[in-house]
Formats: C-alpha cells, structure tokens, sequence
C-alpha cells in the first residue's frame, strides 16, 4: 500500500509533516509506504535530520506550492508542478492509493472532483468531520462545507455515505442516523430539514432516529448527523472554537482533551473512488500521523466496494 | 412601569419565578412594578414566605397552565385563563408594559403574533440571544430560531432590529453587524448568505463588516450577527451545552461562567410593539431577575420609538 503525502501543505509544512510521518512510521505494524510530495531540496535534509527510513518512502520532486488563499482552478491550472497537482495525477494514475494534504482545501476538492471519479449514483461528494463525544466516542457530522445548498435527495445521500464510513472506519456496526433540526419532533425545522425527514424515515439502508439538536451534537444521541454544509461548517467551526477558547485561556481537564480537533486529524471526501483527505490548515504531527493512520484503514477497508454497491440500485 | 411576570412558565414555576421576584425588588433602584400571572392559592403562601412586599406587586389570578409540550394555538384558545393568554391580554390592553414568561415558547411566539402589533414596515418579528464573548462583552445573535426559513430581506432587517437593541438595550454606540457564513470574502456561502450580503452592504442604517463564520461567534468580532433561525438556533443550542458540558464534568473557571448562558435571562422578541420576554424553560431565580432587569430597560429606553422610526421609511 502507497499512500501520497503533500510536505508542503498547511500552515507548518514541511517539518510538521516530517514529524508527523516519523510518528507514523514508528508505529509497529504501520503499513504504508510514502510518497512524499514537495520540493526535493528542501525535503531531503529534513528526512535525514528526523532519521526517516529510506525503505519506507520514496520522494517524489514537486518543486510548486499552491498558496493557502490561491484560487483553486486557476493555481491547479498553472501549477501543474505542485505537490497537490502531482499528488491527484498519482492517485488517477493508481502509482498511490490514498492522497493527503493540509494544503488549499479548494484545490483538493477541485482536485478531487477533476481527477477522480464520483462513485456511480452519488449526486454530490461530500465531506465531513469527526465530531468528538461526550461519552468517549466519536460522531460523524456531514456535509460540513462541501455542499452549501442542498435538496433532500442529497442528505439522504449524506446518510448513506456517512452510516458506510461510520461501519467501516469508525467501527460502529449499526449508526444511527439524526437529521440536524430545530425541534426534535417530525414536521419541524426549515423547508429542507422537513422535506428531508420522511426520506430519511423511509431509507433501508440507514438506521434513522429522527432529529437531534445543537444540544445532541456532542452527546451520544447519533452516530451519524446529516445536514446541508452551511449548518455543518458552522457546527464544525464553533466546536473547534471551544477547544481552542479554554486552551488559550489555560483551562487545562483531561476531559477537554477530546475535543482538540487535531486528534482527529483530516476529514475524507466521500462519495469519490478512492481515499483523499483533506488536513486541517494548522495540522501539527500528530494531525499528520492521524491523517496516515486514517488514510491506510481507508485503503485496507471495504468502504469503496461497500459505496459502489449501495449506489448502484 | 408595570410589568408582568408568568409566575406558572418553566420547569421549575413558581418557587424560582419568587425568588428571582425577590432579587429583583431587592436590588436598589428597581423601578418596576410586577403584576403576577398565576394561581392565587399556590402564589400566596410562597410570596409570604420569602416576604414579597405587597406595595410592590398585585397577584393578578389565572388558574389555568399551559404545559410545555401543548400545542400551542389550541392551547391559547382553550386556556384563556391561563397565565400567557391573560399577560398577553393585559399587554395588549396596556394594563402592563412588558411580558415575561419561561413558559411554553411556542404559545408565547403566538400570543405576541396574535395579541401584538407587529411594528409598521417590519416583515417579521424575530427572537435573539445573547451571546457571551471572550472579550467579556456580549454579542447579539438573530434569528434564534422563529423563522427556519428566510429571504435576503428578513436578513437584512433584523440587522436593523440587532442593531438597535445594541444600541439601545447593550449600550453599543455603534455595533458592528456581521453576516454568520462560511468564508470570509464576499462572494461565498449558501444562495441566502450570497444574496443577503450585498442588502447588509448598501444597508446604510446599519454598520456591516462582512461574514463572520462559526469559529467568529464568541470573539470579538461583530456586535450583531444575522442568520436564518434555522442556523442561529443550532448555534445557540451548542453553544449552550457547551458549558453545560463543562460544568456536568466538574471543569470549573471564572472565564467558563460567562458561557452560562443562564446569566443573560431570556430573548426578547424583536419587531412587535411592546416588551416581550421568553425565558428559557430550565430558568431559575437569576435568570428571572435578569429578565425583569431586561424588561425595565426596554420600558425604559428609545428602543421601540426607534424600531418605528427605522421601518417608516
């Protein structure tokens, strides 16, 4: 298995993702090779500083960057030598089997939807997040920005999608589904969420129950939560603010630990043929190493068989 | 100044409806009067004891409850002796001069639709909140939740109906209004956040800065952030059982308690002729001092002569 890896996306690349790659490769049983992506020169006396073994990667010179505020088309247009570009021609090409970056989320999602194929059947890819629990575990909460106007056939989608990778990758072998609403019974919430509903209700292929609130998102009422990206991304940005808020305040609990999003490192795209994830800009190492951890159960799971089979009726 | 006080509204009416009476009357400089909607026979006993001073208030009787989870037309229809329908009935008669209830929200948003004149020019009314800040000032956050769905213009007047009740109630002499979306530059977000933008920048009564996106809520940002209800509600909801969280695991610091949310009383509802006030259902006696708090200041201040003034045009 070879897993592609952008050194110079996010905000501390290349060392953060040196570091993170040392992590990861220290673990027993690792199984990945690397594909490394960025600029030789700079790449190389990082590898050896941080005592990288040579067997396990293979740098691959990619000499451009795409900048954090580039516009996606038209940096990937003409930057064809940069590691995010050389990095989705890999993945196309099959040479990798999974690509990372922390870098312009615009121009991995670009990137994704020109190289890649969408699963048959699936309207919309979509991304989501981790969402960390009150009770230890962990929930999946989509579409968090990806899709900011949807119709009901896509969270029904959504649902589907996020109830595959909730078995697969989290683990968890029945999710239960919420709907993001504004009441908890049947018939409230905007035009959407009420459209939404009775698809949901009807759907075989999910365990659907019914709509959870902003107060539900961090208990363990659902495993999986579905709503359009508007309301997704939100959810996403203001929960990562409250880690970021007691932290900067020094309020330090063992509790609150779980809520610091970089544990959970990158969130995948889904509804594509193969693993692409995309890292948070500010990914430290062991963002990077949970990005490969991720990227490699994504490669070894049924996920991509299990999705192609759910849309193909 | 009268106003009236639901004695029979929230989870726990009316013992901590009294004692937040108490608080009240007992702070220095209290202007108001209160009327008391409730039971007579169960008021009584609990006024005695914790020494209410007649002068200050008259128990103005209504035997009847509506319950939190009755519906909330049929309820005010059949229920006219209920503690709602008779403060709605004396607000609408000038009887009082603002309306307080922690009771059922949805009877309470009809009573004041039904009961109430919605100010002239006004398309809908909303329903704000408080949002505390790092900063340690507050923020107001609109629509919380009465209208799911919502059009450019209904965005862009309850910028107007924000921005003077920080003006008028937060004391902010020039609140900075910020439109919740999901990027930073113009140009992004959902098809109403894309539309509404332009509305909020030529909107000369109002001093707009751009998009405000989730990580923005609790910081220093924006005085007056404006969503559709759907979105605000979901922020609202997870911001609360933010602390909620925090403080069920035994996680305390100064800094947390300005996140509870119990401190800021309830939301009034913005866009109607009169002070009206819903608490939320879990309020106990600071939260019910503070509405009654809030209340006098609305009473008090330019706030509606100014709505008028605003939606004449």
């Amino acid at each position: 298995m070879t897993i592609g890896l952008d050194m110079m996306g996010g905000d501390f690349a290349p060392l953060e993702a040196v570091k993170g790659l040392q992590l990861y490769l220290s673990e027993p049983g690792a199984p990945a090779n690397i594909f490394l992506l960025g600029d030789e020169a700079i790449l190389r006396p990082l590898l050896a500083t941080h005592m990288i073994p040579e067997d396990r990667i293979r740098v691959v010179h990619a000499p451009e960057v795409i900048g954090m505020h580039e516009h996606p088309t038209k940096a990937l247009k003409e930057k064809q030598q940069s590691s995010i570009a050389v990095g989705f021609y890999l993945l196309s090409q099959g040479k990798i089997d999974a690509f990372i970056s922390a870098g312009n989320t615009g121009a991995m999602l670009v990137g994704a939807h020109y190289s890649l194929k969408t699963i048959e059947g699936v309207m919309r890819p979509t991304i989501s997040t981790i969402i960390p629990r009150e009770d230890g575990r962990t929930g999946l909460l989509l579409d968090v920005g990806l899709n900011a106007d949807c119709k009901p056939e896509h969270l029904n989608q959504f649902a589907v999608l996020g109830s595959l990778y909730a078995r697969h990758i989290l683990g968890i072998q029945q999710p239960r589904v919420g709907l993001i609403n504004i009441g908890e019974e049947e018939g409230k919430g905007n035009i959407l969420a009420q459209a939404s509903y009775p698809l949901l209700k009807e759907n075989n292929r999910i365990h659907f129950i019914g709509n959870v609130e902003g107060r539900d998102v961090l208990a363990d009422k659902a495993d999986v939560m579905v709503c359009e990206g508007f309301t997704g991304n939100i959810i996403l940005k203001l929960a990562e603010s409250f880690y970021e808020m007691t932290h900067r305040h020094s309020i330090r609990h063992e509790y609150l630990d779980r809520f610091n999003f970089e544990h959970y490192g990158g969130t995948p795209v889904l509804g594509i043929n193969k693993p692409v994830i995309i890292g948070h800009g500010i990914s430290r190492a062991p963002a990077f190493k949970n990005m490969l951890k991720l990227a490699a159960k994504m490669v070894k799971s049924d996920l991509f068989d299990q999705m192609q089979i759910a849309f193909r009726n």
